[in-house]
């Protein structure tokens, strides 16, 4: 079974490129598992940058693999589809701004990924399972993968390591590894949350934001956000609530959605 | 009196970008001061970078001043030098991903700037001044003006908006202008930290990083180090210790001077 960790796929998420190299200057590995270390953006990692021209991790498209680009990712995703090509798992390695812990995303219904994600959910505290099918900006580099985790570790700046949180992480992917190793299973449900909705910033007629996250809200991912309660507050000092359903929050004031103009997304629990 | 108001040195660094935006859009105004606001930095602002071509607060040299130059903040430095030609005091406004609190930076011995600094020292619980002559990079924005503060908050993540501290820090920038207004004067002298030294990360013959903030100094901004403390962790998980004599640590972890190779800087106790 050949496993791919893959890290920088966004170039100024250190925590996983650094996880990467570390195994690959111990020559890492694990006997029956073919391992296989990527680098995925290395012109956005040595800038620190998340990308260059577009956001890689949206960039696995039926269409933009097949056409002709100028784009940097896009290039760039043709050749990691190719270097995927005999991935059997691909376990993807990134950081957010928002107060995350160690969150595992699946991004289909796949049978193997789930049970990964389920048995580490078991076993760890701070592991949380996210399902997130595809995003309307374009599609993930679990696409190319037959069966994927996405690891997504958090509260880190981007263009920092945090020592705890590396290792914490370091545990789960070996946890993982071993998992894959010895093709173990788990019965039943676990508890998930479901991506189903993103919440914009309040902006003006110019495009610009206007307002922040609530303090309220700050740091307060996975937890229910009921309606009524203040999610924004206005640089004027006004506060703005929440004028739906109850939802729990996930991904708040994560810097990268901010050109995309997301504050954070709701989710939904349910199981997998 | 004039007084600039000055965000976006740092482009991505947006609580200064926005409290400037904020005081420009509501056309804020105090009697007796001349307000001028500056966002300095327009394309690295727009791009929510650091920089474009080189850190615009070390382009303040006297050469980089009068030569000719491709780098986009060279040339920026000189349109700021001319702006601020008429400025009696600058308030210049970053972020740092270190737990630095709101911290007063003085860079020069200059009456009124360790005044103001002195006074927000007295009322503001989480104010601390930081004295911080010069970098051998290059100079700072505060030498092309003729009093000054900055003011550095933290942790904040780059290219991330913190309500409680925008407003926090807002309330500082108000307190500065009205001591600017009334002339007010303080008495006696405060406790202020002199950055006498940078410690870098621990890097291989490759000049790649092998180390980490070690857990027990990550967010320990102004707390003592002595001979003998954990300060890296390695990737390997060897621990390395402090070997000098105390000293208390500044910008620990700041995501900006990674680049440099710098992990946190020295300062000692001292009075102004």
């Amino acid at each position: 079974m050949r496993v791919t960790i893959s890290g920088g796929v966004h170039g100024n998420e250190l925590l996983g490129i650094y996880l990467v190299k570390k195994l690959q200057n111990e020559s890492f590995s694990i006997k029956g598992l073919e391992l296989d270390f990527l680098l995925a953006n290395p012109k956005a990692i040595k800038e620190c940058r998340r990308y260059i021209d577009y956001d890689l991790n949206r960039s696995f498209n039926t269409d933009t693999l097949t056409q002709d680009s100028h784009l940097y990712e896009f290039e760039r995703a043709k050749v990691i589809k190719e270097h995927l090509k005999n991935c059997d798992f691909l376990i993807d390695l990134h950081t957010t701004t928002a107060n995350m812990g160690i969150t595992v995303v699946l991004s289909s219904r796949e049978q193997r990924s789930e049970n990964v994600a389920k048995i580490l959910a078991d076993e760890f505290d701070e592991v949380r399972i996210l399902r997130w099918f595809g995003s309307s900006e374009g599609d993930f580099i679990n696409v190319v993968a037959p069966a994927s985790i996405t690891i997504e570790v958090g509260a880190v700046c981007q263009g920092v390591l945090d020592s705890t949180l590396f290792f914490k992480t370091l545990k789960v992917v070996k946890r993982v590894l071993h998992i894959l190793q010895t093709k173990e299973q788990i019965d039943g449900s676990k508890e998930c949350y479901d991506i189903f909705e993103t919440i914009n910033f309040p902006r003006d007629a110019d495009n610009e934001i206007v307002a922040m996250i609530h303090p309220d809200l700050m740091g307060r991912d996975y937890s229910v956000v009921h309606r009524g309660d203040p999610i924004f507050i206005g640089f004027d000092e006004r506060e703005y609530f929440f004028e739906r359903d109850e939802a729990y929050a996930v991904f708040i004031n994560e810097a990268a959605y901010y050109e995309k103009g997301i504050a954070f997304c709701l989710s939904k629990k349910s199981a997998v």
